[in-house]
């Protein structure tokens, strides 16, 4: 199965004989590089610029894929990393896939497996990655070497070996519709050479998914590759990365690796990286999912994100809000409010009134303040709702700006005038 | 506010001026003290036999009041002992009260919080009076007397005194539908002797309870009260309990206290009592909920029970099944299948195919025991639907069968031929 087979790649159809398509246009002649657009997969299709919600181990925590139809979801993603250490992506092949495993029958995606592994592994490298604090998770990586990562399973301790070539096989049996290559993430901080060297890997083991990818795909429902591009803070390196990816025949392209140690370092590679990329394709901003990102990429050209803040937040008591709200509550500067303040209390007013989901109809703040602090799991449930509503509401909100030209007064709505 | 007051309790109305009635006939001759009842409120009317679902803090744990509707609840409670604690009556009574507080429209009932002060402060109360290991609580409960108990909170170790006045004070705040007296539950090997003085003194607090009521509920949304029989497993006891509560112009019964060692003592103890109480009036039987004791209690003219079992039952991965099903999965003497059982890893079944609910209607058991294993709370939720849709199915498939004289057919429905 890994050895090269005879499909040439230079007439290869990313498209899948068109069962996978992506139409876009340029509505708004002040904003040149902003994009509205549809993305077609056997799944149905979605608007973009869209949010992709993080369903890590084939569920949104807390929510059924119904609830997440009712508030406007229109892609889900799962962690190919969980799956395959947990059940397995043979068990999920055998009932039917992951779309019928866990129920979403809308447009899916999987990551590679690759972010986790090295994240997890080394402990550190997500929180450089994602500029948090320090990950105090024990090291699992054994061993990385050009075949591919060994790593310890953080459920039994089991050991697996992914290769570029297993992490397509593992996501052709999982099935969602939008597949990524693997890749080595490096943090942000290390050396320029070990930058390189890790994008140059990525670059091969994007070359080994794609054959993997193009001798074997007629063998499963179809599915579309992603190709990700890494490179780091370097400009160089990401032009290269850019080049390579659009000189390969994927579906589309996910901007990888570490973005930089500030928002200003970050929106600048997102800058230079979505210039430079095939405008033909869908280009995905890997693990992005702040407002002011959003809102920042989706002028560069960024047509989707994906993020488990909105969902991960709202398990911790935090709503995302419009500014106003923000403001009034005493938080202007965060982009949500913090439901365990005393402040709630007595509040017998909605999460948001001018929200319409679940959430925000039936309960006050008073309520849900009780309820976090009683412990009870329905809070959860109802704060992730209303995040997810509010998340695909900006995206929403978004869209219509471009089309009617008031993505300012959007963003402002939103973000305020920072 | 605790002396005693003008009202005349010989002339006193406990339906509140017709603002709860309960209506009931004798539908199957061949069980001459089953019976089909409608109990009126004013937020509707359930039909009994019922169960009501427990909301202990003022949440049924994972699901909304509307999904609590979807699958067919008539009526749920609420603990007086939680919610005191927290967030506190009056705040709740300043949020506009329980049912606008936690979004549920429908009929509801409190406790009076003692069965959780004597359960919880003894800390092997409650374990003797369910039958269950023993707890390993700290003991909370300061100090009992004729005034009432004192205890700690459990939260925050403040010191709280519940009277009897209190307690309807607390309820009245809370602002349910049909509220309880303050009642000293007793374990069932203590002395004869203790027993007998701890049921004499709950007459005295109901008394006191039915007094406090008498004389305020005026100034509170209506609400009906309970009297609770006390007097352990002594048949002279139970009777001299259900004299006296007959005698007292409550609007329903409860029978409280301890039940005895086992099933047989327990029935037997049901048995007396519920022949010897008013049948003009509503009786619950506090805290029971297994199929087997509700299909025996039925039949003994119990109209409505509590449990935290099918909810409870569903977060430990439990789901209520049809005997065909518990038979066929290999355990017939259980009242349910446990989903963590590794025979249903690759099971692509619903729960229970004969369930209509969202959990039986979208997922397979497959997926219900990976979400488990996972740890995701997805499965709580999904579960405690199915529980409560099955517990309202059996309270219905109950009611159906007094009307068309299938009892026996059902109960073998559900329990086999045991």
């Amino acid at each position: 199965m890994q050895s090269p087979s005879p499909v040439n790649l230079n007439a290869f159809d990313a498209t899948f004989n068109g069962k996978f398509k992506f139409e876009y246009h340029y509505p708004d002649a002040t904003l040149p590089r902003a994009r509205l657009g549809i993305l077609h997969t056997p799944h149905g299709s979605l608007d973009t610029p869209a949010f992709i919600f993080c369903g890590t181990k084939a569920t949104v925590k807390g929510l059924t894929p119904q609830e997440m139809k009712a508030v406007g979801a229109q892609i889900i993603l799962s962690n190919t990393y969980h799956l395959m250490l947990q059940p397995g992506s043979a068990l999920i092949h055998k009932m039917g896939g992951l779309h019928k495993f866990m129920g979403w029958d809308g447009p899916m995606l999987t990551d590679s497996g690759g972010f986790q592994i090295f994240s997890l592994g080394h402990g550190s490298v997500s929180a450089e990655i994602k500029r948090t604090q320090q990950s105090v998770r024990p090291k699992t990586v054994l061993k990385i070497d050009e075949t591919g990562a060994t790593f310890r399973s953080y459920i039994d301790g089991a050991i697996h070996h992914l290769t570029p070539e297993r992490a397509i096989t593992v996501q052709q049996e999982l099935g969602p519709d939008l597949i990524l290559v693997l890749d080595e993430c490096t943090p942000f901080n290390i050396e320029k050479s070990a930058t390189e060297a890790a994008m140059l890997r990525s670059h091969r083991w994007g070359q080994r998914s794609l054959m993997q990818y193009a001798n074997t795909r007629d063998h499963y429902a179809p599915q579309a590759l992603y190709g990700i591009l890494q490179g780091g803070v370097y400009p160089d390196l990401r032009q290269v990365s850019a080049d390579f990816v659009n000189a390969q025949p994927f579906f589309g392209h996910a901007i990888g690796g570490s973005l930089g140690a500030t928002k200003e370092q970050m929106y600048e590679v997102v800058d230079q990286v979505a210039e430079r990329l095939a405008t033909s394709r869908p280009i995905h901003l890997l693990g992005i999912g702040s407002l002011r990102d959003i809102f920042s990429s989706v002028i560069l050209g960024i047509d989707t994100f994906d993020c488990v803040h909105p969902t991960r937040l709202a398990r911790h008591g935090g709503a995302l809000v419009p500014y106003a709200i923000r403001e009034a509550t005493g938080t202007p500067r965060r982009e949500h409010i913090n439901l365990w303040n005393s402040r709630f209390i007595e509040d017998p007013q909605p999460l948001d009134a001018s929200c319409s989901c679940e959430a925000c109809s039936h309960f006050s703040r008073s309520y849900l303040h009780h309820l976090l602090k009683a412990g009870e799991m329905l809070v959860q449930k109802l704060i992730t709702l209303h995040n997810v509503a509010t998340m695909n509401r900006v995206m929403s909100d978004i869209r219509s700006s471009l089309r009617d030209g008031s993505f300012k007064q959007t963003r402002e709505f939103w973000l305020g005038n920072e």
